[in-house]
């Protein structure tokens, strides 16, 4: 680690990156290889004795690039986003020139300060509860992902209750969630240890653009209780994966209050919209919450990983996943003086993540963050607007972020044949490069998804995108 | 995300972080400040409108640095090193400027297949089995620390041996390590909802330099068995946290074969060194083990964080923590043609981090990374020379690798005080400033830990550690 030579390698990596975006369009935005492309070209052991940068960045160029799906791209629509920002990327540059390990406040209390008032600082953006600031017993947490974040609260949740009724009832635990709530869910409740048959996946449908209906928990809950189960943990979400659905925050968290279930929040998508004022109502009734979890990597500017999660009770975590070995000790923490957030996630050590969130907040503020969403929108509109106007499309549930769900409608009402179609209008849009869309299911229904979100998406890259996909509809509807 | 403002600015925090390191030995290296010290000097929320590069990088200079830990000063001596380099600084800036989100092969292609080819380059170099190389059934694959590497092969050892007797044995399972085995493994178990009173945590002690004795877990292993208790999980390590100490691989890997436990070893810490062929000797055995994890990000050079393991039988991960969700799936995934290393780690999104292990090992190569290790052990060997020749200082257990375990004499036998004076050596040290050491406890003995291991430790940093050391001692001794 010479410093010297950190300056001279760093400025032609920044070149490297800076002509990487200003080329970005250039590049097929799905990557077109085949599997195992990349074992055929590189050698099959490292080298003994050092190479050049050219080299390394050569092989980059030629070998690497080819086998990236551009999440930067204007023309990325795929999934949700995944924003990089030059905040975020110089938050990032930081993090990983300081590369400290900051499991304890003490191994760099500035990490752990940090973390605490920038998600305080955003929830407050988020007019989040006073009991989810880090001034009383709740506090805000950056975890690598919104499944690391369901996952500790899961945990959490479930150690409370069996801390009461003693861990051989684990068998009667019961989680609830719609049909849409991520597969995060389900692979934490797998590690968790929670058994399959104890989780209610409730059915949702179009009769209420696939939010949980407080009934169908309501229905659930009772049944489970008089079959001498344990109703302990409700999932909700406001921004579904596959069509942006908001569940009623409110009346859910009702019930799960008088039934003394974890009430946690999945905003992982939508909860950046939130510091909009016109966005808020989507998460009104989040003071029944216990936690609440957005990416602040998705649709905030602030580059992979930041996932926030706040909870109300950080006790709760603390006393799931606390270990306390003696090579660890340190008098800040034995005094119980500070927040060591080795408690509230799985792994120990954690990169300095705060740095890239304060340098976006600070950066950009947030006036312009609102207008970045309001963008966005904007932009999803323009497309949904486009998408109803084409007779042979329909939009398949009402947009309300920036996520146009979309289909070619069906023939002769044959439902598997416009399934088909449509699984074909997918293959052929993304294997143009031109942009990339993915898909999902609703009721059945195979269902374009177009996630307007990259930073450097405008108007013209929706059109165009749009133009891509009427062209190809027309190639398979004329065939 | 505009590259002309991206290079303008990259460059500014190229030279900020170069200049960092010109700097490094001017900042103590155990912060200074005191709990809450960010909170009086930062606004108590985000700013509406964006300020400048420059406010922002004076507030880093005059309020983040004075709370940083400086894990990458040469006086860093404290808990396992957690290196830096130029390749891997170089490696983290790539892959934060493509940021993309690889869960699955598509997202991708280049993030999984850099991955396979760098674990198998680096099993190559530690002469692991063929087993744990990509082209059969085993691999490797980069988690984010130790922790969640022994979680997701316990996981995977749980769901394994519960898939056969069904999952109400959970409460039947036993676990089984020495007393000097990482917390991450209790974690682990509280979070797989292995019962408290099923982990066994054996003795060691000072005559096998707390190795597992493999006649101490026989006997624990024959004492479940007849008890009706299912032993399925046997974690041994190879240079563990207190003190090195190496657990003999071969005789613990017969026990648990025979026994049909999954068998994981942790050489988190000391993995790295056994890429030369005269410390190869402390994984011999290594061929009867299940899992194998050596974290890349301590004392490889590698950015944190980059933490290796390798398993024999991929699928015991993936039947754990597959998910499938139709927005996830994909042509090349359905047809089993890639790995989706999403099903392999907790979360569902991952960062390009095979990137930076690649620059690694490209920009220095193989004979470079063994003189890089072999130049820390000669230092180790040095103050462990310094400490064996000061009457007033002891070495507590014999030096394997870069660590070395010391302390102050006991006083008239008085183990106690002897305790509470090793203790105040240890903060009267690290509060000058001058280097950070950690402790330890080994059979009730407080013991200091000299870990040698960042990058820029030269002889000089040694001597003076050793310097400051003995100054402190002989004012505690004479006071």
């Amino acid at each position: 680690m010479d410093s010297e030579q950190l300056r001279e390698y760093g400025h032609r990596m920044v070149d490297f990156i800076a002509d990487y975006y200003k080329t970005i369009e250039d590049f097929p935005v799905l990557s077109q290889v085949q599997p195992g492309y990349l074992h055929n070209i590189l050698p099959d052991s490292a080298p003994d004795h050092p190479e050049t940068l050219d080299q390394v960045l050569d092989d980059v160029r030629a070998k690497i690039l080819p086998g990236v799906t551009h999440w930067q791209s204007p023309s990325f629509f795929a999934y949700y986003p995944c924003n990089s920002s030059v905040a975020g990327f110089l938050g990032e540059m930081l993090s990983a020139g300081l590369n400290i390990a900051g499991f304890s406040w003490i191994t760099s209390p500035a990490a752990t300060e940090l973390e605490m008032i920038v998600l305080d600082w955003l929830a407050k953006l988020l007019n989040l509860p006073e009991k989810f600031l880090s001034k009383g017993d709740g506090g805000g947490v950056i975890q690598g992902s919104a499944s690391e974040a369901v996952l500790v609260v899961l945990i959490a949740a479930r150690d409370k209750v069996l801390r009461s009724i003693g861990k051989n009832a684990l068998g009667k635990l019961v989680v609830y969630s719609s049909d849409q709530t991520h597969s995060a869910l389900q692979k934490a409740c797998q590690i968790a240890g929670i058994h399959p048959e104890n989780c209610r996946v409730l059915k949702t449908d179009s009769s209420t653009n696939y939010a949980l209906c407080p009934e169908s928990l309501q229905e659930a809950v009772s049944r489970d209780l008089e079959a001498g189960l344990i109703p302990f943990f409700l999932c909700a979400n406001v921004g579904t994966t596959s069509s942006t659905a908001v569940d009623p925050l409110a009346a859910l968290g009702k019930i799960a209050k008088s039934n003394e279930m974890w009430f946690h929040v999945d905003a992982a998508y939508a909860g950046s919209a939130c510091i909009c004022p016109e966005f808020r109502q989507y998460i009104d009734g989040v003071e029944t919450a216990d936690s609440f979890n957005m990416n602040a990597h998705k649709w905030f500017l602030t580059n992979f990983d930041c996932s926030l999660l706040w909870v109300k009770d950080q006790y709760a975590l603390t006393e799931a996943l606390s270990t306390n070995p003696e090579y660890l000790k340190n008098k800040a923490s034995q005094a119980n003086l500070v927040v060591d957030y080795k408690d509230w996630q799985i792994p120990l050590g954690r990169r300095f993540r705060s740095l890239k969130l304060w340098m976006v907040l600070r950066l950009y503020g947030s006036e312009y963050l609102k207008s970045y969403i309001r963008n966005h929108v904007k932009l999803a509109q323009d497309f949904e607007e486009l998408v109803s106007q084409d007779p042979n499309f329909e939009i398949v549930t009402p947009r309300i972020f920036a996520l146009v769900c979309f289909r070619l409608v069906p023939c002769e009402n044959d439902e598997k044949k416009c399934n088909n179609r449509n699984r074909e209008l997918l293959d052929a849009v993304n294997s143009s490069g031109k942009l990339f869309i993915s898909h999902t299911a609703l009721s059945g229904k195979i269902v374009l998804r177009c996630a307007i979100g990259a930073p450097l998406t405008e108007e013209k890259h929706v059109k165009e995108a749009w133009k891509v996909i009427q062209e190809k509809a027309s190639y398979l509807l004329h065939k």
